[in-house]
């Protein structure tokens, strides 16, 4: 054996298994996995017929943010006051209607946010506000303080861990001491509340999905028995996948169960809560509301504590990008996003869905050859229709979405480097330049352009693909000379395109010819459409020596089609 | 109105449905999502009597990175021979067994690679080969060449897109020419590959997950008939879904459509390859799995053109936090982490499932509180079961993994700031300093702690936390005068703990004890235990003056438990 030349990573050692097949090597690896358990060992997983797998998404949950409480949990340095109300003010402004803005009794800066809602007209006034507490009662009296004086609508969120490992190590109850705790806590929520007509209750049995089905179910049904909830004053239960531990279609069937098995179903607003610890915070959310659920709890492109809670943005495109009204707007998304990553101090990943910087964007030579091809189907349709390119359904191929629909340019959209054919750069030089190529001049420009690029290793921008295409077919013209054509020349097609460098607009010629057994290419350019011509003609063979310096061979050309 | 600060962002203005419910005040926005199609409307979805959502994960399946390829393509800067060398090295140590390494038809890089793997041992035997290309035969041929010689299994893998809009817009072909097309590509393929029995064929019908189920299957069973498919020598067909359009249980509908109706099943291997455009794509992989799928093809970290390919170390992790052997090994994650960033220059968010820089963190006080806890608990139970804390079945609260199972340290599981409780500041003590404090103590210094974050807003680090403790408890000793104790001295407890600080092995004592009506406490510290005591009993009564300025206060603190 070789020295490895990564020291500090083990190596699978354990033997190929004796069951594989014959095309599977993989072997045992060392890593401690008997240490955990499969879902079904953990808690008892409801065995339903279930229905959601049937089921389609058909109009938007009610999403609640909690990037002003859960969301600023998780940050290095929560939010100030003034980075609060600003995100606030902004999950106003894109139509969030219920938002979780604090833990007053736990921090003074929540404590105090709280009261300038009440002070101000910052919420207006169809704009739940919640707020979160434990059930401890003297936390739960500061929390009610903290909402006086709020004319909007109010949730008062409780929480209490419900999972067996909690109940254990951390809570040191049982079940009945457990269900104690929590009726006393929504006894003294409803006590502290009374009289307080705007507002109505939420509670959470945290690691929901990690509790017993039967138990999670009693303490819910408890407590919305304890609140009296009725369809006019439904209680919220939130089910909470705290850590996720299970592929999603658990959390679904472990919803569906709640969802068919609650009581006073017609009184409750049926929540989840996903986080993202196996990366399927999505998938939860949307299979839970195929489930059942009707309000989702998350935050804008997943902030919250380890891997963050459920991406909100992404779950409401993600409908857009089916149909369906998100009812939230996102027109100008990069803002959104400017504003999310200052209050968060966190900046989000240039593959994050929607938003990050490379989303929108294709370098390899077949995703933009389609792509070109598609947005030509589109403007020709959009004119066919007699309707805006805004407004037609969109095909275009490899783009989930319109990018203008969230206010992204297409700029972006189609990049070049060495893994990218004639497609993107004939699109790059039409959006940048307004220069069309004839399709055997494209060939010859893509070889000039990949010779760059694999010398060169990095992206080639717009500037400097206009530079290899001067380089290669405008070189700067000799003086002209009084000797004839060469005898060889032969024309075999001239091109006129518009072309527009620098703000400037004139005309291009592109003359084809034949040298001998070559075909190779000119240009000329000018403001004006007959001198492009004489110009690119001049070049072409009016002119002795040095062609081979500023014309392509398409010879070899062919084969990089 | 007022005027909105964000006035490039649109705001809701459709009014409310009349459907909604009362709890629910959510308009409709500006969004042009009529422009878009549920997935029912795009392509026919087989109504199956689906199995796979009663199916459970039992056996990783056959992992194929693609960064090599298909990340490769989606850089700015495509990786150079020492970067692609580099990844390859480290994917083979990691434990893959087939990895796609380029499409040398398209670069010179690629097929460069693809020769060094032919004239050197880089690529350990059992180590199988993936080159990518298109259906065309000149560049079936070039592929084809670049393999010669390889010793080592080779997968030549042919792609073509299937799918509707594709069809018509990007290649202009109906269903009839798209399939002559396919087999005259995979006809080349096998006539080139004539005489190299090292070989096998895969093939992708692109977009498979917008193609008509029927065609597809059409396609992949006249595939598997030319390449004569057999047990011995299977045909891998892998169904991409390319660009996601779907909530993944569709995906996993689809998948299991195939599963049970592809001619010669026992000589197929079934592949997927999802992205992840709707952030599903974890989840469209493990519900594949579930439904049929053998084969993931994805990418380390889930690199990719737009949002990327699946990220296959998340789904090995999630198998091994599940209790299955992902048969890769991952023991220095933040290692193969820096080697994976270094080569698609290309840094991950720090909320990236299992390896971000904050995922194996938490902040929030109940967190704290329960993670301490948990690890009080492992330690205890490793002592009773007499075995390694390393070995043992984890159950540590909201942590889903142990840390150190992937090379991580514990020192960043608990980070301290205004949210924070006294739980991860007695944390931080114990595991930095050594120091393990009385609870009221805890309670005490929690509200110092908590007055200093919410004061200066960022993170309280270790050496923060400890310059409170000193200036609180551990002022510089007073000159000892002769004076007797104050009347009012009356010890409750003395405590004593060790003490590391910067390196230094020592003893630290706290004494509480009343003055009037109020509990208070003081610190000793010296190298010697008794030593300590005497200090602390020193500042605590020995002394007359300014006592006030050093000892705790917890009166008012009582409540901030």
């Amino acid at each position: 054996m070789s020295i490895s030349p990564f020291p500090t990573i083990s190596a699978p050692a354990g033997g190929v298994p004796a069951t594989s097949a014959p095309w599977n090597r993989q072997q045992h690896s060392q890593m401690p996995s008997h240490r955990y358990a499969d879902v079904h060992a953990r808690v008892d997983v409801p065995l339903v017929d279930r229905t959601w797998p049937m089921r389609r998404l058909t109009e938007a949950p009610l999403w609640v943010p909690v990037d002003l409480r859960d969301g600023n949990q998780a940050l290095a340095e929560p939010m100030d006051p003034v980075r609060k109300r600003r995100f606030f003010e902004l999950m106003v402004t894109m139509g969030y209607k219920e938002i979780e803005v604090g833990y007053p009794s736990s921090s003074q800066t929540d404590h105090d946010f709280v009261r300038q809602l009440a002070d101000t007209d910052l919420a207006p006034s169809d704009v739940t506000i919640v707020v979160f507490t434990p059930a401890r009662r003297d936390l739960i009296e500061r929390t009610v303080e903290s909402i006086r004086g709020i004319r909007n609508p109010v949730v008062i969120h409780m929480y209490t861990a419900t999972a067996p490992i909690w109940r254990d190590v951390v809570l040191g109850r049982d079940r009945d001491q457990l269900k104690d705790l929590i009726l006393r806590g929504a006894d003294d929520v409803q006590r502290c509340a009374d009289g307080l007509p705007n507002v109505r209750f939420e509670f959470s049995p945290e690691v929901f999905n990690l509790t017993e089905p039967d138990f999670a179910l009693e303490i819910c049904d408890a407590v919305t028995t304890l609140w009296d909830a009725s369809p006019d004053r439904p209680v919220i239960l939130n089910l909470p996948a705290t850590v996720e531990i299970a592929t999603p279609n658990v959390y679904a069937d472990q919803i569906e169960y709640m969802h068919r098995h609650l009581s006073r179903r017609d009184s409750v607003i049926l929540s989840v809560h996903p986080h993202n610890d196996r990366g399927t915070g999505i998938a939860c959310a949307e299979l839970a509301v195929l489930a059942g659920a009707q309000r989702v709890e998350g935050c804008l492109f997943g902030n919250g504590e380890r891997t963050g809670n459920v991406d909100i943005v992404t779950l409401a495109l993600n409908m857009h990008a089916q149909g369906i009204d998100p009812m939230i707007d996102f027109s100008d998304i990069d803002e959104i996003r400017r504003i999310v990553e200052d209050c968060n101090r966190l900046e989000l990943h240039p593959r994050h869905p929607y938003v990050g910087d490379l989303v929108h964007t294709a370098f390899s030579g077949t995703h933009q050859d389609a792509i070109r091809k598609g947005f030509a189907e589109h403007g020709e349709r959009a004119m066919s229709e007699g309707r805006s390119a805004r407004e037609i359904a969109w095909r275009v191929p490899y783009l989930p979405i319109d990018p203008a629909d969230i206010g992204r340019s297409y700029d972006a959209v189609i990049r070049v480097n060495s893994q990218s054919g004639k497609g993107g750069i004939a699109y790059l030089l039409e959006t940048e330049f307004g220069m069309r190529l004839p399709r055997r001049l494209e060939i010859d420009l893509a070889r000039r352009v990949q010779q760059h690029a694999d010398a060169h290793g990095d992206e080639v921008s717009a500037e400097t693909l206009r530079e290899i295409f001067d380089d290669a077919y405008l070189m700067p013209m000799p003086s002209i000379t009084a000797e004839p054509p060469t005898s060889a020349l032969d024309i075999v097609s001239i091109h006129r395109t518009s072309v527009d460098a620098d703000g400037t607009v004139g005309a291009l010629t592109l003359v084809e010819f034949r040298d001998g057994t070559e075909t190779r290419w000119v240009a000329g350019r000018s403001a004006d459409e007959q001198e492009a011509t004489s110009n690119a003609l001049r070049r072409a063979g009016r002119i002795a020596g040095s062609p081979r310096k500023h014309i392509g061979n398409t010879a070899d050309a062919a084969a990089q089609n």
